[in-house]
């Protein structure tokens, strides 16, 4: 199907365009943008709320959901700004939906903006939206075998979490397979355990932040 | 992006007519051919080894994933025939795929063929592969919101199997938001609630799988 796919292409090359100008445009501003990327219930909300809590960065989030404002309601709960994509059947955000959400946000007084994309462990990790990292969120209960059936998200990650680690006195999981295949395909991913709702990991996870926006800066 | 979503209509147009060649073919071989739909790791390969224990229908497998052939490895363990199909980045099966992959099995003696889709809770959902029902499979630690912002695969399955519940002894789940959801989405869905390794709801499954081809037949 090349016509197909020549379309797709030519569609993601305009799309290209304007992920870079939004990657200028904020490094100009010195705000550093994350895209999380995991499953549908990998905890990427949760994770956000807990990353907003009790955090000196100022923020700001993007929420790509198919329907339902309900992940951008639970964020703007924590007093962040949040704007909510919905898209309609679209499997992933694209570069174009991404500029218009932050025409919506104040973003004078931000540090860093997170998107969290379409829950959704392959189609999003293909399309850039001008963000400096993509981090994969995956949960523990998703089971260890997943970066090496769905390796494009875990080559292009700047970090890979491993979300609800506290369930893991209740469910067996082999931290070797998992690592070492993350490992093997992305050596310089961080790579980081969480609970979100337990603490765990969670000030190595903003240590990273603080450095990628140092880094930026 | 008109012009993108016509080429798109076109490619699913030649498969939609692929789909329901494979759908006439097996309902005269008196087949049934049943589209297992969910996120990565909620479960699906599981199910389908418990299924397969100690039944008396005969079955064969598809097992469609992006990389490695895990899956259908674990399938073959059980005695069942079963064909790998690599997507190589592919987000979801198409119909074309599925049949070369059942010129690959030997259907003389097989009731029912399971598809196991790419795991991804969105874009399967939109595909016919000539199956007679798409089931939706969501397990307990995805949470209980997942049939509003995914909704189309929750509209279209003949079946909604919620997985893992096991797990709701350590993990809190609003059964009454998830069902009620679903049933409000697609009120002649089937609901069960299965742990594929405890055993709960199993025979419900099996029970309904035996209607279905007797229905075919």
């Amino acid at each position: 199907m090349p016509r197909r796919i020549s379309i797709r292409q030519s569609v993601m090359a305009a799309d290209e365009k304007i992920a870079n100008r939004l990657r200028r445009d904020l490094k100009d501003r010195g705000i550093l943008m994350v895209n999380l990327i995991g499953s549908p219930g990998a905890g990427k909300t949760t994770l956000l709320e807990s990353t907003l809590a009790g955090t000196d960065l100022r923020s700001a989030v993007i929420e790509g959901d198919i329907a339902t404002s309900r992940d951008a309601e639970r964020i703007a709960r924590t007093g962040t700004q949040a704007v909510q994509i919905n898209t309609h059947g679209g499997c992933h955000l694209e570069a174009h939906l991404v500029e218009k959400a932050l025409e919506e946000l104040a973003l004078d007084k931000v540090d860093i903006v997170f998107i969290e994309n379409v829950g959704n462990l392959v189609c999003p990790a293909e399309f850039d939206l001008g963000e400096d990292y993509k981090v994969a969120v995956c949960s523990l209960p998703e089971g260890p075998d997943k970066p090496l059936k769905y390796p494009h998200l875990f080559c292009e990650a700047g970090a890979v979490l491993l979300t609800k680690i506290d369930l893991n006195k209740h469910i067996p999981f082999d931290r070797e397979l998992f690592w070492g295949d993350v490992s093997r395909l992305n050596p310089n991913a961080k790579k980081i355990e969480i609970s979100a709702t337990a603490g765990d990991g969670m000030q190595e996870w903003k240590a990273l932040l603080s450095r990628w926006l140092g880094e930026k800066r």
